[in-house]
């Protein structure tokens, strides 16, 4: 995966310096590898919507010492520090007893946490009284605020002390994220820490790289100075988020200007914020009344899974074929033999043949497919690996293109996936423009 | 997921304390979480699998003062230091400047690196002269050494100064793992600061527990005292590493003690090892001179890219059909409209006839399907969010099986997977068994 992000910040207030925010994410899981850190990923993201940038990343194991030295040193610094992991009934009691002692704070007995825990036992059917593990969950910091978990037993922990904010999450994702949602960024916002609502506004666009949709936006950007820009780019798109660091354009100013790189980027804009592409697209061939099959060989299943993966797809999508052999193009297909000996299977015959044959086998308005040489292994002199070769049957017409992917397999297999999809996108909107008539466009 | 490591480290040498890894990733898209942390996770594993576990993961931007605060720190407690990114030719000088300074040592211009980076771009059709930026590249440590990047620009760098390793890594994942595994794993190992093979011999199991396997395993371990024992989970799999942290038992007597956990195991065993499951099974069914088709619904082509994804699986593999809705089981599986209408498309019939269409539309020997509610909307008062009927279809005969897992849609869909990977497996090595008469049972 390729991306970049731009270093410009983009800051919630106007012309402050931002508050740090540091994360310690604790868990020898995550040093051994045997689970990827999804805590980084994913509150980075949240925290960046917001306007702030994390400052560091620490991953450290649950021993005392180490958590302590760590939390001291970050504590000196920072003005929010925001743990997870180390909260679990399994747990030992290393990791709030660490952080109190930095703190300087007691650990109390909480009755309404052991109550919440007894409530959650009775409610999925187990003994009514948890185990001393789970009894160890319900001690909070004397002069702190529990944050509850409606998931799991372990609560979130709040302490604000010395100007700055401690908050301490569960580990799991199903249990942290609903509590950051809903708890933790409304309260940080409140304290002016980071913005209410998204800090920018965010043009998604597909098909163009970084650096010609930087040349294309400029004329745009250059008629309002002081913008906060920043690209971000992720396997075939970019997106462009706009803001306002010193605060002279108000949230509707930022959209007006966001509409006009839109309209001058055509069809190559796909959305503002961050729906995907395709839910960009399932959406629009849903409301067209329309329906979607898929045939695939070298990506596997990656196609008919990024459709299936939709909530609500069984309006709109049919089902694909995944056909990886020549027998499977024959046989669900109807491929014809003699144009798989003659051109091959990878070959933009065959792309048009599988985009037909799976429209057709299941009554689809648009059929799509991919054929192509994924690696490491495979390939010809004219057709390397790397070649990837697209199939699209519309009710307007059916038509193949090619395209040269370098990189590992995994890259080549998603690019290919979102080239086809972003190619199914530009179909499914200029047939809906025409089907709205010349006023429309 | 769920994960989980016993704390009991494997250590490399006999009884000596082990060195301590530090690892240092730089980059604005780890902290915006535009990217995850793969350098971690990647890493975070060889050295497991060598008998290191990291002691920490620091993630941070491109700020000269904090990369070399934090170099600084690090470079006081850990005998090994490795760092990731912050070499490219877009990236500011600061990564190698800052931790120039906390050596103490100076950056040389080497003719030698610039050399190869001309003749790369020559290989490429490029321009003759790298760019100025590209120049920089070619800077090393005054006191160090260069490892060769055979897959980009950027070389690795290696220092060893003051009893301390240092290496410094390109972000590109394409670079940066085989410069680790061919250069920097051998000459850490010549160093004695990891094993030069595994540390351990590893035993994958499917379908059992942690506690249970722990339970079952524990008569063979209380054969062998002082043995060092690990467990990690991963969806439906755990594994067993077994080591002798006191050097008390050779390889070859972990290999036995492995053996004898397999034999107690049957057919829970998978493999000694790191193949995955597909792996494993794939391999059977192409000895077999077999061939195996999928279908499934929910799991929405998971299912068909986890074979298509295995290196040569057109030869046993003929392809999947992802039968969206009722339309496709029935257009393409045969699946009979009063099937689904009195069963329902989620039930053990509908799985049936799904397993044996696919099989009989492909002429495959194998036919496994999957059909499920994976959530979050769908599921009935009977099968609720989360249940899952399995197909097979297989030479010896026709089954259908149910399940239930808790947890998020992508947890489903993953653990449906796996278990039909692993139901499958059991099948097959038990009809390769039966075939080769009673006397290999």
């Amino acid at each position: 995966m390729s991306h970049s992000a731009s270093t410009e910040s983009l800051r919630p207030g106007a012309g402050k310096p931002s508050p740090r925010f540091e994360l310690l994410t604790f868990g020898d899981e995550l040093l051994l590898g045997l689970t990827p850190n999804t805590h980084l990923t994913w509150i980075g993201a949240e925290l960046g919507r917001r306007g702030v940038q994390l400052a560091r990343n620490v991953t450290l194991n649950d021993e005392a010492a180490a958590i302590a030295a760590q939390f001291r040193e970050s504590w000196a610094r920072a003005e929010v520090i925001i743990t997870t992991g180390g909260l679990g009934p399994t747990c030992d009691d290393n990791t709030r007893e660490a952080v109190a002692g930095v703190l300087g704070q007691r650990l109390v007995f909480d009755p309404a946490i052991e109550h919440a825990i007894t409530e959650r036992f009775a409610r999925f059917g187990r003994q009514l009284t948890p185990t001393a593990n789970n009894r160890k969950q319900a001690y909070r910091f004397e002069r702190g605020e529990v944050l509850p978990n409606a998931n799991g037993t372990a609560p979130g922990l709040w302490v604000e002390q010395e100007g700055r904010v401690l908050v301490m999450l569960p580990g799991p994702p199903n249990e942290l994220r609903p509590i950051f949602t809903e708890q933790v960024l409304p309260r940080l916002a409140a304290r002016g820490l980071l913005t209410s609502g998204e800090a920018y506004v965010q043009i998604r666009t597909a098909g163009v790289g970084e650096s010609l949709l930087e040349t294309r936006l400029q004329p745009v950007f250059d008629r309002h100075p002081g913008l906060g820009l920043s690209y971000c780019a992720h396997l075939g798109q970019v997106d462009c988020r706009i803001s306002s660091p010193d605060g002279r354009y108000q949230m509707d100013a930022l959209q007006n200007i966001a509409q006009a790189c839109a309209t001058s980027l055509g069809e190559d804009f796909v959305c503002f914020g961050h729906a995907s592409l395709v839910k960009v697209v399932g959406d629009q061939i849903r409301a067209q009344g329309h329906t979607l099959a898929v045939a695939e060989s070298c990506s596997g299943g990656l196609l008919a899974n990024s459709f299936a993966d939709l909530r609500g797809a069984a309006k709109f999508f049919q089902g694909g074929i995944v056909s990886y052999s020549n027998e499977a193009k024959m046989l669900l297909l109807d491929c014809p033999e003699c144009l798989l000996s003659q051109h091959g299977a990878v070959s933009a015959e065959c792309a048009v043949a599988m985009a037909g044959g799976v429209a057709e086998q299941l009554g689809a308005d648009y059929g799509l497919a991919i054929t192509g040489f994924s690696g490491p292994a495979g390939g010809t002199g004219e057709n390397p690996v790397g070649t990837i070769f697209l199939g699209l049957q519309a009710p307007g017409g059916v038509w193949s293109k090619k395209l040269t992917y370098p990189g590992p397999r995994s890259a080549v297999k998603e690019r290919a996936v979102t080239a086809a999809i972003d190619w199914l996108r530009r179909e499914v909107f200029q047939e809906a423009r025409q089907a709205a008539g010349p006023a429309a466009n």
